[in-house]
């Protein structure tokens, strides 16, 4: 997963970009990166490991001038992370400097890769991203959108991308539309952005989503073109962006986050009506709005059971087995006379591997919990994304290989609900439609081909 | 303010040291460090600014050895925050090698410091912990307790300390008891420690408080000495602790900070019964269970209505102009939707400069609020704390300058409604007792002597 | 200028690269890097900007694996000096993982480089080095030494090429063998070097240059190929190797580089027999063996005159003026006694610019010299170099731009000397064959074409 | 060993203070530091481990302001090389504040603690320099001359000091001299330094030596104090400072240190006068001047036989067995011509514990050295320095232990000469008068009490 944002025709673009990738640090925290471009030929990038705040200080935002900025924030669905391959990616080519941030994944990558390397391409990274770069080098076209219209057409899978070529700022998704872009105004400026949110921080205004297949071309604050592909596909838009990924205060297919969580979580209590429990405990942070929700509809009261350590961040790089029990119980705190000899209904937002949840019900059952029904705001997780969410292999998801009662025996919870499928669509669509969602990772239906599956 | 811990008698106890501090980061962002002893003679120390997560790698915690460590976190209440004055302090004397971390703050340190140099010492640091270790150089006791009661006994103010002296971890609290210590059990060790939290993070039970006055000396698992001060002092313990400093899953003064919270909502609730209101929306993270109990008592229904963002910390330090008002509502984001339109109780734990709940204000303006009813669930701060808090001088604190008109004005609200500080003192208290309270900035009554009001 | 390194078929190859590095760090101190190769598949880089021994510390040299390494020091001889341009270059491509490091100047890099993007080629990077990697790619060969041959037969001007191309390590040196390369033994494997003190350095054994045109391709501890291009060119090796760039025990052109400056030092006292002097001194490091051999043809005495204070480095980087001033003297240390009152032959290995001549001189001046007689064991520089040394613009050369007399008065010196043309060749010739060197520099006479000027 | 250096009343002290640094860099590797005074009552002081120019950049001293300024580069003479021990040393005390800055050791250090505990000190540091400290604190006296001359009665053993006190610079030299301390002048500052090369690289005169006991007290560019202690006693200045330690282009007691060298080499000369030898090669870089002289005298051709790469630093902390024998020859490379078939005159400066001088003999027999006679321009060293020179233990010295016959089979040399305490002696002096000398290196006559051995 990859947060992206560009702005354009904007004063202190860079610093804007910065904001926004703030905003955007949810979607990836490995690495962060801004290009800024002033006079169509020199841009200037600064990219490094770690999180936005530690790597963009102001003196560094000042050296980044220029009207129109790029930026990317990187959580690798890929194996190599290394700096190497934190964007934007500038290079070279016929067409002068071009710099781009992705956020998706290309399923046929090694294919086009292998074609590249027969026509005597050199790579020095490992990101699908370099790829991208080759297509816009051998492609033609009269103008600068029919260009990243022709290089984007070979791809398959999942892509919004970000480009800056010469003085222009262009926005892509891919015909099914997986990955979110969305498109705000601020000024005399165009924003483009993964989340709402983003454009809402940089002080701008919500316009609408970038269009499956839409190619929009922004130069001195005009959209001077907007194009779509040949082929047209149903729009397919990745439902775990609402369950999980986006933030709440996003809004996304015309409703917000948070009120798609809410309902989830109505549903939920709707599907579990016969469960008596004391109190809705969620899994912070994710599991809030699901359990106010679940609240909600049951009359059951929401209680905060844990305090959640914002300051164990990643900081053990694998870490010993006697470091890993010692600080088990960091990142969540049990406020243990919310949870002592009470009925629980726990609530999270999916289960994938199970080890954290069996963590966290452990955490509940030592300090005296006597109910705990887990509830989970998505179905049961049974196939891989190969369009951008970093789930693992089939054979580590939880779901994919054991049955309901072996995983309530795992977790030792004393009952498990998943949200079921049609509710989950029903809560994230805003006008009942339900038909423009990929679930590919609750039902295995891969909307687009998937080429290269080791990638 | 500063947390403060200490372990005695257990493998790996930097590791413990290094959990005990990271649960007790929040008293103190600016350094941190651990100092551990293994053979009674010699020390190892490893302290720096930053945050205990960046600080602390496996890597280091390795070469800390031994089985007695005491910790630190520092937030610093005087102006020079340097590596310099990180502690723990550590100094040789004629009682050997000796380390101390101290929370608190010592009144007469000026007076203390002249009459030292008098004598002819030197001084290196800027700390008031360095007194300290003077005092302690030049006191004479039979054994390691009567020599901290006696090197202690001119101090006055606000102290928690733990030192390593040789083989033993000695534990103090000033006379009035202003800062919290407490004394924990796991296994065959004895811990020491600013919450109960550290206590349970690091697998222990909690056992009692340090009382005040009291000195407790710990040697290979076993409590050796218990000895208090000739001079006998009423309990005065800082409410604010329960106010704000302390974590919600603390307990102090027998009871729950959580529970205490929930109760400070619930008078709130009894004062404002004439407000009509919507939703109660606290500001994360502090209000919450205020919030909770004010809902709880009221009936209205509690609304998260921002989303709080951590990846933002201290990251630009003296930002211009134009940056702070390009990131001016990055730390917090208010739910358009939950607040738009809406009539709100707006709860926070305390009104200092009013100068951020000014700008909290405008965010819910700005998305539409239509009324804002602020609630506080402590009284106006009025004067400023000698005794650790942080707290600015008298003309920065809004309630000591303006009228509450005037403040409501000036944060543009609806009503402004404190909790009166009966109802404080009851909700901090288990047991109806409130007179073992120090209440100063809220009441202007200093329990204790201010020799040096400078410091 | 930049100094190459390879070593094939050796336990801790990396080690090895490390010490050859050392060795050859007077041919660049701006960025360093190894990569090394045990599979023939993966290969693992580190480089840095800085110096070798700051950039290489023993726990980085032993993640380095496998018995194949290459080296790389670098002194840009472009504008654009970062890591990004940092050797060696490691690239993927048709024919699997390539890494290549680079010491010379192509000349017709902006040529090859617009026919590449005109075929779709990106560029990452501003050195040359990726120009000779798009060549790789796009080259085909039934064996790596064909492959080799066939990329290089485009390129213009200088290069001496080592890569490490699967399992085989492959030497280069262009038709006119401009840039040295040579060819060492130790055990069981080939060394790949810029200079024979660096194959002195890593323990092995001279064996003889790498010819003009010559590839040289090395497996498992044997030669497998070695074959010439088409085209045959006269050798034309860079005098200025001897004169000034390379280490003086290093053997160039059969001849110790050491002999060749003591030969020149001979000849300037030949021409120089009517100067009366007391002392000949030496400007250090590099004019000592001149200085030695003038004092033994002309009888006058060898007299240390300067302390060179090696721990002054590239610290300043665009010092004020206030710095500039303070700092002038720290370099080069006169020793009074040895200066004052004394007739001086000053000997210099060339003049450039002129401004650092006119220091020394002052300082020879301000500490009492009576006559300075300044002696260059070369010719007037009147051309730029377009083969990789980083002489400026014919327009800062002063021996282009001013006349002898000119330079005389310029300087404030007593008298002007060059080293005449042939005599340098005799000079640096082992054999009396003085039509094999490279003197564009000092006649202007460019043995091959220079297509592109501007890089 | 250290190097030191004061200027008051000096625009820009701070760079001056680094110039002087850089200067005396040879004394001291381990750590730099500065210590500014503008106001009389505030100083700033920037000190960390590593090289003057690495610590040191414009920014640094840019803020390093005011008018006075003392710096400091240490070689620990004791176990503890840690940032806490670099100096300038800085403390607070009854005086204000006071920096100092220390060459020498201390040799009733342990004693001084002891009793300084009793009366109640604390201890931070482990270098002898905090004794000062607490001396100067405990001490009184009508002026601050009087007051330093009176906290440094208490003090045996050897000691150059320089001091900021409020507005004033302060040199001090202990009464038998040990270690230099030269006053120096520039425009309307005076300078205090470890050595006059020191002076001349600021751009100052020197005046003269600072003399033995004598403490000099300046303010304002005026010497306003200029007194000397009760006890008298006979100068004994450390005659290594000439042998080693001191640069070239120093002058020492009236005698520049080159000169005192090139004497040595002809004292050795005589001495060896029936040695055949073809060249003379000194050991780089402090053989040179010897090895001159003894060219001179004997008619020895002088020849520089080795390359010393400078790039070659401390870079390996405890490297592996390995990685030892990787780079043992990459200090001094050996010019092979030069040395191949000749007898040769080794000259090394001192022959301490014998392991380098073993390692440069075999590298000398490995080009084919025929004959190899060692000659040391001073006697053999039998005796530890208590007095600041970091020379090992008495077990460790090889002139101590071994016989010469079995130092020349160690060592594998043809012959084996020391320079006779007699003419070492006469080298060094500037009048014959030979008695001023500590010689306790070479003959075990301790000037002064040695009361802590151990320290």
């Amino acid at each position: 997963m990859c947060g992206i944002f560009g702005i354009e025709n904007a004063e202190n673009a860079s610093m804007f970009a910065f904001v926004g990738l703030l905003t955007l640090q949810h979607r990836g925290e490995e690495s962060a990166g801004i290009t800024s471009n002033n006079d169509g030929i020199n841009y200037i990038t600064h990219k490094s490991m770690g999180l936005v705040s530690q790597i963009f200080k102001e003196k560094i935002l000042n050296t980044l001038t220029g009207k129109t900025a790029i930026g990317h924030v990187r959580y690798s669905t890929h194996s190599e992370s290394t700096l190497l391959n934190a964007q934007p990616f500038v290079f070279n080519c016929i067409h002068g400097n071009i710099a781009v941030a992705h956020n998706g994944n290309i399923t046929n990558c090694e294919t086009i890769k292998k074609e590249l390397a027969q026509s005597g391409s050199i790579f020095n990274h490992t990101s699908d991203t370099e790829i991208v770069a080759h297509l816009v080098a051998k492609s033609r076209g009269f103008s600068a959108g029919e260009l990243i219209k022709k290089s984007v057409s070979r791809l398959e899978g999942a892509y919004s991308l970000i480009f800056i070529v010469g003085n222009k700022l262009i926005g892509v998704r891919d015909p099914f539309g997986y990955r979110p872009l969305v498109l705000g105004q601020k000024d005399n400026s165009y924003i483009l952005a993964s989340e709402t949110s983003a454009v809402d921080a940089a002080g701008g205004t919500f316009i609408r989503n970038v269009n499956p297949g839409e190619v929009i071309v922004i130069e001195n604050g005009k959209i001077i073109e907007d194009i779509y592909p040949d082929r047209k596909e149903k729009e397919k838009f990745c439902i775990f962006e609402q369950v999980y990924f986006s933030r709440p205060d996003s809004v996304l297919c015309s409703k917000s986050v948070k009120n798609a969580r809410v309902q989830m979580g109505r549903y939920l209590a709707q599907q579990m009506k016969d469960i008596k429990a004391d109190i809705i405990v969620p899994v912070p942070d994710t599991g809030i709005f699901s359990a106010q929700g679940f609240s909600e509809e049951s009359g059951i009261k929401f209680q905060t059971g844990f305090i959640r350590n914002h300051y164990v961040g990643r900081s053990f790089i694998k870490p010993s087995q006697k470091m890993r029990e010692i600080t088990a119980r960091l990142k969540l705190f049990p406020i243990k006379d919310v949870i002592c000899g009470k009925k629980i209904v726990l609530i999270d937002d999916s289960l994938v591997r199970g080890t954290t949840a069996q963590k966290i019900v452990k955490i509940l059952r030592d300090v005296g919990a006597k109910e705990i029904h887990f509830a989970l705001s998505c179905p049961p997780v049974i196939s891989p994304c190969f369009y951008g969410i970093d789930t693992p292999n089939k054979d580590k998801l939880i779901s994919a290989v054991k049955s309901n009662d072996d995983i309530k025996e795992f977790l030792n919870v004393d009952s498990l609900t998943f949200l079921n499928i049609d509710n989950m669509k029903k809560a994230c669509s805003n006008d009942g439609n339900t038909e423009n969602f990929c679930c590919a990772c609750f039902d295995g239906i891969y909307p687009s081909k998937i080429t290269d599956t080791n990638n």
